[in-house]
Order: structure tokens, then sequence, then C-alpha cells
């Protein structure tokens, strides 16, 4: 089992040509925070997870093995990201999440007892609490500080850790919290991953507006090149638009899968301008947050937290649980 | 086809004893509005709606026959309780308003120039300018004036009238429009027909409630006896909970099958207090709409606009489509 | 200086005669929580504080006398009923609400060790935390568990502790605190004492509103004979009108001064019921709440909480800084 | 009487070097619409105005005066802008926007029979509908389709048209107006009118913030140069912050007087990228937009509507009541 030909099959997920980004096969061992143990490749072998081959096995297994490699990845993340002089932590929402909270909490309540931990929205915080950890709201981190680390899962993610997020139509808080961290590191399982943003993830970019103005928004959308973006439905629970925790409503937006910055360049011509349709992932975040009535997006782009100081969106690292219950992890690629 | 008979298979649905609401069978014959018409007993006719028997065919026809009866219910209750001579017209949500709204429709141009139709919300906001006509906001409606009439659908119809809505989040909305109206009509399918609230609609009084006071509102209806109420998810559109177009959360609160004032007085003892979370229809919507946190309820109770001049909840007549393909009306039981 | 004499001339702002509600004035001596020092009429000597006579003296002087009575007050507040065994305690809104986090803080750190402080708002989760104190959400409080104590300010109490709150338009978070604890304690100056609610304060009972109901609501207190009613403005701030916290607007309702039960039974006929705009608080609230549109009502009244388990709104006792630098305290009248 | 002058004296408020805008002093002829009207420079003598001398008169004149002024400068705005053929118009908020929405109905039933107004908010709904204009939302604007023209009021104008806007919370809304026209023309009294930005009003910036992010935001303005950016407080009609028609916060953010592009260049050296807190408009607003928790910013900037075809945010005039009776116009420096 190689992780070049792990990354290959990422690849192969996209009519796209890559360079290689950093991509990793590893398990459950090494110190923590010790990021030389991104370099490890070996099979997980976490401590009560069964790791078993994934061929030829029923969908039922199936299932339950890439619940198992979801946990798995989640334990990793932890083990290399949450060091024990942090203080002040991001929990994300979403099905992964749940294994990030149990891995932390499984390292007992010395280990934890200095630590104080920030929701992204309500089903962290019945996480964070259940688990018995100390809960802060996001607005009251003092200004001149940052969270020391963030973990949140994502919809999508591309070859340089982009991501698409917000199908829980929690982006706003996911954004502040992910902002507000030094590091951000991403959790998912295998079907997350794509070469391109827009590739697997087909409901489009979740972009929070203020409702007066959504038909405005979806014309500018549509002139952008959008596929039939839409309104997200409240159904079953609600007639109409799903409300926010914000008051807004959800448009989500699909494009043609979006160019990284070595596709707009390729061919010695510019692209990803919105021509046709095809965008860049950085020229259409910039694009769409001034859109009047676009309150946030659900694109995670730019910077990273080992590029800048402050306000970074992407990750520094993304760990998957694979299909064969593996673990991949993924780190930007270095920039000389 | 007797209605006595439908009366009391209705009553079948419930243990309580019961008298007899005046119950007809109808059809769309009789001039618009004309009172008379509800005392006629006649299997519907409906042009372009063929009704067939119900008995012994397959489900897909049996879904079709159904819709056939709903929209048959629908200009049933146009054609009695729209006269020509109204201006100002209530339009509530769900499936069977489609079929009012198309009722409204058919009578053409002509006939609805001066009439202008208040919605409860974006579906029928929708509907209204769908059908091309005159749509304005339930807040415009000049403070010395009501609704000449307003029709909605229901979750839920009792033997008295009273009413459960809430199942699309709007029932805030719905019961400001109710109440602006001099007259309410109900149109529904037969299974939102019961003895008793409560009776087939198990997921419980929808309750809108302010997000911060939901625990304590939780707290309460459980002391109250309800079974299991809980706060309304969101998924799939939004993790955590659904979020209504006023900023509110919805609790479903299931409650045992409410009792009408003839069975509170029943065996000489007073029933429908509370004890043993038994509760009398409007007991239970007056202990409800004081609990603090609560904004509005899903129960639509007390007088109806043939008792009272203004703020009336109850429909003045309730059509439902039924299993066979006819219409059945309900009636306020004459007090005499 | 007699109580009596001061209860006297609080009946001298209404025309309505009164019988006699425990009146005191009272001092910072006795033991905390000791019902039995609520007997004592003295003269405030609280350390730090100097009460003079307030004849005679310049405006700005009885300003400062103002602030020092309603700082005695507070402090009595606290000492009177805030025993060393509780651990959740609300805290209100206001002015005076500062002296009550005050003389918490002024208990120091160990007797406040095992507190948990529950706020209206975020006024008094600025306070609270300012303070040093311990911070949570009335969302927080588990479902089984009830406040100690919450401390807070009024706009106005009559000769029953019925209480109109809701000038800063937090009533409804207000309402939700108030009504969690086993004791609620009113704290204020003397302006904000009267026999009947509606004497001195004329800006009219607060009710919040979902906005699209506000004409309705203001067309139906006109009805019930409110003078004069109106949304409340959001200026300097905010063209158009005040947005609550909740999402809401605020309509402030003069009415005629609220009658008490015992006005109402007075010669022999029944008052009371909004006859000629003449409404007994209780008749008048249980109204107010019914209205559709209508999330919350700014009048506090019905039980306090020596009369029930839970869920009251009156206070248990009411502190008040007076003009001379004195403190009442107004007590439930035995029924007895 | 010579508006070089006067555009002289707008520089003097700066200590920033002004190429010449256009600045013309206009009167109440000409035909609607004729742009060659923009070039006349007379004394306003709009039919029932009268404009007299404005020095050495008592204050209270001078108040009247001014009032006098920017009803001409509205009446000129409508007149020259306003044209018979237009069918959808945009009206904005604010005291002299009173006179736009006079000019407009002064202009009689058959001129604007077929013409529809889309407000800003609830003061320009309630204008619009006290005159007898047809009123719609601008959520119900067909997609395909733009505002012919909208008209609005500033807080300040600089030398290139940019504007600071949201002194009334509704900033929000204002841009989705604005932005969905083809022309957008300010009317404003002459205290608006400034060199740069941020010269004459000191309140600073008004930025439109999810609540949760009011301090990481406040933090983030700081760190960019604001001086003492701070949360728009609601009194004295509300406790804590203002609270606008869409659930956010405004923080004012006060920013060293704005640069233009030509006064970035000066010297041969780039400024305005924030270096010593110092700004050009469009960069600080770039910057402004993206911060994670900034719904929308008050800085209309960017093209107007005769250099985009549409989404223009600045305007294609800007009309002032000059102090001294008369009205200025100002229109955009041609490029050539």
């Amino acid at each position: 089992m190689l992780p070049a030909a792990r990354c290959t099959g990422a690849r192969q997920l996209s009519h796209f040509a890559t360079t290689s980004p950093r991509c990793h096969m590893i398990a459950a061992v090494g110190g923590p925070g010790a990021s030389a143990s991104l370099n490890k490749v070996v099979r997980g072998t976490h401590p009560a997870l069964l790791v078993t081959s994934s061929s030829a096995i029923p969908a039922e297994e199936q299932a339950k093995l890439v619940e198992t490699s979801k946990r798995l990845a989640a334990y990793q993340a932890v083990k290399d990201h949450l060091l024990s002089s942090y203080t002040r932590i991001g929990i994300g929402s979403g099905s992964t999440v749940v294994y990030v909270v149990e891995a932390i909490a499984a390292l007992g309540p010395a280990a934890t007892a200095d630590m104080i931990f920030y929701p992204t929205g309500a089903q962290s915080e019945d996480l964070i609490e259940a688990a018995g950890l100390r809960l802060q709201y996001i607005n009251k981190l003092p200004a001149a500080e940052q969270l020391d680390v963030a973990f949140d899962g994502a919809d999508e993610v591309d070859a340089d850790l982009n991501l698409i997020k917000g199908g829980g139509a929690c982006l706003w808080q996911e954004k502040l919290v992910a902002t507000a961290a030094k590091r951000f590191v991403c959790v998912a399982d295998f079907r997350k991953l794509s070469a391109r943003l827009g590739t697997s993830w087909k409901k489009g970019i979740p972009i929070e507006v203020l409702p007066m103005a959504a038909p405005r928004v979806l014309a500018e959308l549509k002139a952008m090149g959008s596929h039939n973006p839409r309104i997200r439905p409240g159904l079953p629970g609600k007639a109409g638009a799903i409300v926010t925790d914000n008051g807004m409503w959800i448009i989500d937006a699909p494009f043609t899968p979006l160019l990284l910055p070595r596709d707009a360049e390729e061919g010695g011509i510019k692209a990803g301008n919105g021509d046709n349709g095809v965008w860049q992932v950085d020229a259409l975040a910039d694009k769409l947050i001034k859109i009047p009535g676009v309150a946030e997006i659900g694109l995670f782009y730019g910077n990273n937290g080992l590029e800048i100081a402050s306000g970074a969106q992407k990750p520094v690292a993304a760990y998957f649980g694979m299909a064969d219950g593996s673990v991949e992890v993924k780190t930007p690629i270095a920039s000389a």
C-alpha cells in the first residue's frame, strides 16, 4: 500500500493534471503533535479498532469499516495536532467530529483540565458538554488571542486543501471558528476527497444570503455560470426556505469543478476568470463574497495557518478515513 | 353512502363518546356561499373530475383518488365561501391550498379583479402570484378591517373543529391570518379528520418558542404530561434545530388525545384539567400560551367566526376530500 | 421617620384606596437572609455609605443621594436574599443591578466560589464577567433545577408588587430568568414605586410582538382601551422600529392605571374587566398574552415564589432606594 | 456665485490636493433627464420656494433655509433623473428622501401611473404609500430586470462620489436597492459633502456584522488602524446593541480620512494600503468585506452606473442643498 498510489487514485477522480500534494498513509502511532509522524506510512492500528481489508466485503461491513476509518482519522488528527500545552480549541460539526471529541475526551481529565473548547454550533456544543469538556463561545475569545487549533469536517476537499463547507447550514459560524485558529485541521472520510471542488459534491457551494436578496443573488450566480443554483428548502420540518441560526437563507450554487492556480496557468493562457463559467477557486470566492446580499460563502480558501499568522481559512492538514480502514493525510505542498 | 356512517367512522378513531357534529357529504353543486348547500349530501361530480369507487383499487390509483378528492374539496369550499362581493381573502399553506388557489383562479379575472389575497407564507405567496392574483401582506391590512374569509389546511381536525396546525412551521403567521378573518374555512383530506386531536397526528402539537427558552419549555411540557416533547430538527438541510421565519424554534409536544368540553363533563366529574396528563383542548391551550418562552401555539381553538366578531381561531366549516373521492363537510354543532 | 408615613406617601400617588401592604424602612444590619430583619425599621447605615437628610439640598447632591440609596437598597437585598448556600443566581438588567453585582462581588471569592450567575442580557453578562463571577446562560440551567434567587429592577412596582418591565426591550429574557427562580427579588429606586401600575410610568406596558403582527396588535390594544399605543422607535441608532435581541418589535401600550383585586371588588360591582378601558392587572395580562402576534408582555403578575413552587412572576420582596437615602422594603401582604 | 469657488470650499475641508470634479450650481429649470441641464449654473428658483441670501440670518431662519435647499435639491434630482418612461424606481431613506417622494408625487397620478417604487426600509415604504404611489419590494424585482433609477441619501460624499451610508442601520437594504439600479442618484444637504470620507462624518464607517463575530471584527478593525471602533448602542429604546432589521449588529469604525486613487499615486509612492492606518477607499472596502463576520459595509464605492451595466454602487450624480439655499450637483469626473 503506497501513498503515491492512493494520491494517484484521488487524482483519477478528475481530468485535471496535478502536481503531487503531500499525501501520506499514517497510523495511530507516533508522539502527539510530532509533525515527523506525518511522514510515516503505516496502516492504522488504533487500540480497539480492527482494520481489515476492504475488498469483497458486504455493504454493511463496508459501512462499519468507513466508520472505523473515520474514527481512526479523528484519533490520529488529535494525536498529531492537539498539543498538551494548548488551552483553546475549536470544535466543528458533522459526523467525523463526533470521533474528534471522543478522541479528546479519551486523553483523560488531567490532559484536558486546562483546555477550553469553542463550538461551531449546537451539535458540537452538545458533544463538548456530553464529554465533560469545558465549553466557551467564540465571541468570548479574548480579542488579542487565537484558538491554538480547530478541528472540523468538510463537504469536499481539493488537492490544494481548499474546502467546501456548509452542508449543515453552519458555514458562517464554522468560518469564524476556523479563521480564529492558528491551525485548522480537517477530518473527513474518503468520499470528501476530490482533486477539484465540485467533482463529487454536486449540490453546489453553500452561500449564506439575506432572504430579501435571494432573487438578485440567484440571478447574479446564473450570470456567473452557476448551474441551477437554488434556495435550500426547509422540508420536511419547515415549509419554504431553510433559515440559518443567523436568520439567513442558504443558496446552493453548483459550478463547473473549480480550477487551482496551476490549472489556470497551464497552456500559457489565463483561465478561471469566469469565462464560460469556469472559475479558479480564489477568483470565484473573491467575486462571490462581494455580491450584495451575500453574508458568507462556503468556500474555505486562500492561506493556511502556516502561511499567515491570523485569519487562515485552509487547513494545515486534512485527515481522511479511507475505504479500506486506513487513514490518509494531506498536507500543503511545499511552496519551494 | 351515508354521512352518518362516515361520521361514525370518524368517531371510531377514538374511544371517546361524541354527540353528532353536523357532518355532510356534499357535491360541487349549489350556489356560491349558499349555506343551504351545506345540507346537501351528494356525491361530488365536479366538472373534469371523475370520482369512482375506492374499493379494491391499486395504491397508485388510490393516491390519485385522494388528490382528486382534495381538489374537489377545495373547489367546493371556494364555491361555498368565496362570495363575489368579497375583496380580502386569506390564503394558507399546504398541499390542499394549491387546489384552493386553482379554484379561485378558475373563477376568472373578472370575478377576482377586486380581490386581494393575503398569504400565510412563501408557498401561498408563490401560489397567489403564479395564479395572477393580487398579493398583499397581512401587515398591510387596514387596522379597522378584517379579511372576508381565509382558507387554510390543518394537520388534524377534531369533532368540534379544533385544529392542530404547524407541521410546516408557519403556525404563527397562519394564526395571524386566520384570526384576522371574519370566516375561516379549513380544507384538508380525510387523513386529517379525527374525533379528538392527537388521535392520528402523533407528532405532537407544534409550539413556537424562543430558542433560549426551549429547555425550560420542554421541562414544563413534560410536567404537564406531554410524552417525549422534542425540538424539531432541521435535517437534512440544517444541523441543529429548525428555525422558523420568525427566528424561533418549534417544539412538537405529543399529548394524550385532547378532550372536548362534553368529554370533560361526562360522569359528573370534572376532567381535562391536566390530571394524569389528560387535557381538555381549551384548558391546555390556555396553559400553553402562558408558558414563558412560548411565542405561539399550533392549537386553533375557542370560538369561530359565527360566534364572535373578530379574532376567531376555529373554522366555520371544514372540507375534507375523502378516500372514496367524495367530499365531507363539517360545520359547528348548533348550540341550541 | 415612620414607614407608615412613607407608605401613605406612596398611596397618595394614586386615587385608589389601598389596604396596607407590608412596608418597612430597613437598614443594612442583620444576618444574610434573615427574614426577621425585614421587620426592622432602621435608617440605613451601610459601611462606606453616608446617609444624610434629604431636605433642602441641591439637585446634584440629591442625585448623589439617590445613587447612594439605590446602592444601599442593592446591598440590603443581597444581604437578605443571597444565602451562602445558594449556587444558582439570576442577575437582571438596569442601573440598580450594577450595585447588586457590586454587593455580591463584595462578599469575596470564597463566598461566591460555588455560585453560578445567569444574566438576562448583555449588560448583566458584562457585569458578571467584570466582577469575576461565574457566568452561565439560562438555557443551560438543568431542566430539573431552578435558580435559587433572581435579582432584577423594574420600571414600576405597584402596591401588590406587580411590575412593569421592558424599558430596555429585554422583557422576554427577564421573564424567563425571573420565572426560573424560586425567589425573585426586585431592586429599584423610589421613582419606580406606585400604588397602581401606570401611575408614574406613563410610557405604557412594553409588549414584544412579531413585526408583521404589529398593526393588528395595535388595533386590538386600542379596542381594549390603550391610549395611543405605539411601536417603539429605534432612533437615534436605527431608522424604523427597535428590534429586540429576539428579532421582535416592542409596542408601548399605555393604559389607565391598573386596578388591583381589592379595587375591582369595591362598591359591590365588578370592575377591571376592560369596561371603559379600565383593567385589573391580571385580567389585562391574561388578555394581552393571548393576542395573536404577542410574544411576551412586560407585566409581571400573578403569584410570587412564596405562593407557588415554580414559574412565579412577582417578587417576594422589593427594595427601594428612597429620596432621603434610606431603603424601603415591600413584601407581599399576608393573605390571612 | 461660482461653482469653482464652492468646489474649492469643499476642497478646503481637507488637506488633500484634488483635481476638479465636475461641480455645478443649478436651478430647477431644464428638461427632465436632460444631462445638458447639469451644465447650467443658476440659482435655484423652484416654484413655491423662495431662496434668499444666507448671510447674516438668524439660526432658525438658517435651518429653514437648509430645509428649503434640501427640498430644492430633491426636486432638481427628480427633474433630471426620473424620466417619464421609467417604470421601476428605488426610494431610499432619510430626511432628504422625504422631498424626493414629494417631488415625485407632485408630478401627478398620470405621470406616475406606470411606475413602481421599491423602498429600502420602513420609512421609505411609509413615504411611498402615504404619497399614493405603487409599492413593491426589492425581492420582487424580476431577476432579469433592473431598477431604472434609485434615489437615496448619504452620510458623507467625497470628491469621487464614494459614499458612507448606514447611519440609520439600513445599509444592507440600501446597497441592495442601489446596486439593483441602472442609475443611482444621491440627494443630501451640504453638511454631507466632504473632500474625503471620514472628514466630517466622524462616527465611523457603519459595518453590519454577525453579533457573535463582533469581538473578532472589532479586533481586526483595530489591527487595520480604525480609531476606537465600537458596537452601536441601542439606547434609549433598547439596552445593549442596536439590532438591524436583518438581525445583525452595527459596528461604527472611524478611520483616518480615506484616500482617493489620485492621492495614493502622489509622490511616486504607493499609499493607502493600510500602512499607518491610512487607506484608499477601494482597498479598505475590499478588505473590510472579506473579514469573517462582516455581512455588509457602509462604503458605496467602485463603479457607477455609467461605467458598468449592473451592480454599480456609486451615484451618477449627487445633489446637495447648500447653506445658501442653492443646489450643487456633483457628477463623476470624465475619465478622459
